[in-house]
């Protein structure tokens, strides 16, 4: 085949998958809050729900990030969400991962303040979007019913996105959310003896 | 078992997890810039490295971020962006999907301009992390000849991460690769007739 009828089967080919698109997103018209997982042994649960604060910041509406059990997001993005005190907050109520307190009614306590804490902001109408970073954790431990999180889901804003994070998300937080992702670790740089890094980890 | 039985038990437990991850965190001390990948089919890719550009930011290290193919990352992120001028720079060099565009030509003399942008940005020490957005479906559209993107990773500064996103990356980078994250949809919005939304998808 010479490269013109290679260009010409190509722009054949894309004219079909353009069409096909097109017809599919004419369907999507829904606009309303989502209930958003991200869960898996890989890296980028928590990084990808940072990336879509950002983006809530960018468009101006507000979003409360509670964290759970420990400090996943950290002092790079801490630094950032100073120049914006108007539109993010970040709400570090966990004492560090459970292997560290080794106090489990502590423990248990500590969720049981996140989770007042996230409720309040979700039941709130001015905050568009919640982060509940790492409450996958709390879940699978049994520090909080997952029953308690699901009747407050139920019961928010239209309007308003929850985003939870961590390993091991319960069957029935998947079946009630809207977008789920599980990251899958490929490579591991701590593998090779590499230690967390500025940007990259925190 | 009584409550405080199940305490006792956690406490011990946890000590054993927490020197197992000591043991494990003292052997990591290298410090050197990464190569991520992260793919899949899943939602997350672009906005997970949003995130980690939020980390950069906030540690004052300049990035750069290419966007080949089209404008996965936008309005959101652009606004945000513009408030670190001297931080950060967003330069879409692609002129959307292959479906739209349906010029195989047009499509590879973009991707090489991209390139060539990427590639001066990822040899030049200022810059700590460029992130070449959808990357790997420019590679495997065979727009670009993966050995030539292996060859300039190779010689990078030491300190430089580079983040490459998009679906489909080829086993050669992944080989090179020193964190890479596979995305998988669980579950995605659009198939219940939810649209693309503000602070979720750009």
């Amino acid at each position: 085949m010479t490269e013109a009828e290679l260009n010409a089967r190509h722009a054949e080919k894309m004219k079909k998958v353009q069409a096909a698109r097109a017809r599919m997103m004419a369907g999507k018209t829904v606009e309303r809050g989502l209930i958003i997982v991200h869960t898996g042994t890989g890296k980028g649960k928590s990084t990808a729900a940072l990336g879509m604060v950002c983006r809530m910041i960018g468009h101006g509406m507000k979003t409360s990030i509670i964290q759970f059990i420990k400090g996943a997001m950290e002092t790079g993005e801490q630094n950032l969400f100073d120049a914006f005190p108007d539109l993010v907050e970040m709400r570090p109520m966990g004492e560090g991962f459970t292997w560290d307190t080794q106090d489990r009614a502590a423990d248990i306590a500590n969720v049981r303040r996140a989770w007042d804490a996230a409720k309040a902001r979700i039941m709130d109408p001015e905050w568009k979007m919640v982060v509940c970073d790492e409450l996958n954790i709390a879940l699978r431990y049994d520090y909080l019913p997952v029953e308690e999180v699901l009747t407050v889901l139920a019961a928010r804003p239209a309007d308003t996105h929850v985003v939870i994070t961590g390993r091991n998300a319960p069957p029935e937080l998947i079946e009630a959310a809207d977008l789920v992702t599980d990251m899958q670790m490929v490579k591991h740089p701590f593998r090779s003896g590499v230690k967390a890094q500025a940007g990259v980890e925190f």
